[in-house]
């Protein structure tokens, strides 16, 4: 319905936004850890927060502005200040006083990740972005300095064209290996567009899509202090077709979701779980948030096992309405048990095996009672999980 | 208040109990794998099963009794009769059936831990079960046959006198690698007593501790299609003493429970959570069984690192009333945190490492805002957790 064309650099398609990432010494061996999104006009601004209720202090900074009209985010990785009291908020004002003296910045914003409870290095932080220069466009590497322990950035654009013939751009990136990384480090995802929609529709859409893709993809089940999604709107495209940015920011959200998932400590298989049949939607969330975050079920995939009374163990513990004998789950189109019936032999263990073997695949799960459905998104459960997190901080 | 002495023999601690456990074939090198608890005379039976909505074949079995009046418990490893759709219960009707040909049974109970989805084998558990020897009193044995992946057995029984210099006893056996085992196999309880209480005032007493035991006790948050809790009461002694009774079931239950937790897959420490100063205690057991499941502050204490700042997103993440300027964690006495002000530091690391390298250590969360209070068991999360779950079924 609607043409959608890749683009490169990331938040840098879209027309009149600039970004950069450099090393302010957060990070060791001069790794990139700063990182700006300007826009040359003020822009709207739409944003989710985590809900988490120890928010981190550039949530509460952003927060305390209500809706937002700004042209620069400044975003640091290695340190979350997170847990850093008022002092957290004060040294978010204090980089930007120091910033305003040399740039032409508007209600800048912040964003964090990283350790929780150490306070800002902030000298480092504002030596560092003194030396930005606001007219460079290279969003990969934004997209580098935001990374914490993501083994890989994760970037995507586009420009959509709709039926009518008008179009418009949109570029986004984002961190997070796993929807929360070792010492809570969050999931950060920024979004630069041109669609010609006020604030409040960008911001319904980014609520509505926000549900099915970041809430519906999941690690290892906690949720940080830091989590943020930043949507900045400089409107200059004539496009003003909601449907097609519902669209788009689908496509982009769900794509940077699944990354993150693919990237997730530890995990080898990008696991889909589509619950159909349920009471109604919520009950199929639930399911389907149940299943991907099973400590059970994601070592077995881990192992490549298909053991699917833990599937149905799942199920009937998350609390919805479900009945042994209308239960149905399967494999990908591998129907191991139909309606309660155990129909899982010899034979389909081997079939099983070539489904579970894959870096992705679906797992189809009809609870028989309705017409709620909700996707998830998980992955599986390893060692190297357990190495990364035992010894994150050391 | 009560004078406690321990007894041996587990469940065959009190008189008029009698229980072994014997080889019947369904686990490998003829390992034990059959057990019974009998009763000379018939006991009220008090019991509390799996919230988990696909319920096994043996708990369907047992709860379309309703109350319970019996002096027979048939306990099979290997094989959890779960997901075995209306056969599972006719499975076990057909196994009594050829029981009560030889012995005197008066509604007898069946309890199944094992792997999900797969049929009882009935001829091997009646021809093993034909060949019980009522009369023994093997509590350890008993112990050993119901056990799955447990590294140890776990018993327990006590002489409880009142100061009215009445006397009572009560032996259990339990059995559980966590809440939960691979393949949700469970957690099973059987203990006997001979209070001289009546079935629902002991019922009323096992709800009530069964909240702060092992529903206080997590591995990996799951919830199996098996969880039991049987008691026994023939009510041979003249103690009356509900008090008694329920400081009995809870040291009985709360070491059983602790035990499990112990036994974690791939645990190697028990953590006590300690959550007081909740809005209520609804809200502080929220906050201690969200710290107590957490993934990744059981990879964190496993790694022996005291990074305080996933308690910090733990609490704030589980939906209670909480603020980052009330909250107070310790490490035993070791305050990391205090009213939102991190005390940490380079001197306390070393402190912290000294009970973090211990087997069992406390965390005291106090969320400052209330009196709720509750308290929680947990274990931590290593590599072989990964390797016990990932590779059970092959």
């Amino acid at each position: 319905m609607f043409k959608f064309t890749p683009l490169e650099n990331a938040v840098c398609a879209v027309e009149g936004f600039y970004a950069n990432g450099i090393a302010a010494g957060l990070k060791k061996n001069n790794a990139k850890d700063l990182a700006f999104v300007y826009s040359d006009t003020v822009c709207d601004v739409a944003a989710v927060y985590t809900s988490n209720k120890m928010l981190a202090a550039p949530l509460q900074h952003a927060k305390a502005k209500g809706t937002i009209q700004s042209n620069f985010i400044l975003i640091n990785s290695k340190n979350a200040n997170a847990m850093t009291g008022t002092r957290g908020v004060k040294d978010i004002d204090a980089i930007f006083s120091s910033l305003l003296m040399k740039f032409p910045l508007v209600s800048p914003l912040m964003s964090s990740t990283g350790v929780i409870g150490v306070h800002l290095p902030t000298e480092k932080i504002i030596n560092a972005a003194l030396t930005f220069d606001l007219s460079t466009r290279d969003g990969v590497a934004a997209s580098q300095a935001i990374m914490t322990t993501d083994a890989f950035s994760k970037t995507i654009a586009y420009e959509v064209t709709t039926t009518s013939g008008e179009s418009f751009r949109i570029g986004a990136m984002a961190k997070g290996a796993g929807m929360i990384n070792p010492a809570m480090a969050t999931m950060l995802c920024f979004i630069t567009t041109d669609i010609n929609l006020p604030q409040v529709m960008v911001q319904a859409v980014l609520d509505k899509v926000n549900k099915v893709s970041f809430n519906a993809a999941s690690v290892d089940g906690d949720t940080s202090t830091n989590d943020t999604v930043f949507i900045m709107n400089n409107k200059k495209s004539n496009c003003e077709d909601t449907e097609a940015f519902e669209e788009a920011l689908t496509r982009v959200m769900t794509f940077l979701a699944k990354e993150m998932v693919r990237d997730g400590e530890g995990a080898t298989k990008l696991i889909t779980y589509n619950v159909t049949g349920a009471a109604n939607d919520k009950e199929a969330e639930i399911a389907a948030k149940s299943l991907s975050n099973s400590l059970l079920i994601k070592t077995a995939f881990n192992g490549e096992d298909p053991n699917w009374g833990r599937i149905a163990m799942s199920v009937g513990a998350c609390g919805i309405e479900c009945h042994e004998s209308t239960l149905t789950i399967a494999y990908e189109d591998i129907v191991l048990v139909n309606k309660g019936e155990n129909l899982f032999n010899d034979a389909m263990e081997k079939e099983c095996a070539r489904v579970l073997c894959k870096d992705a695949f679906e797992v189809n799960v009809d609870i028989g009672v309705g017409e709620g459905k909700f996707t998830a998104y998980g992955c599986d459960l390893g060692h190297e999980y357990v190495t990364i997190n035992a010894d994150y901080r050391t």
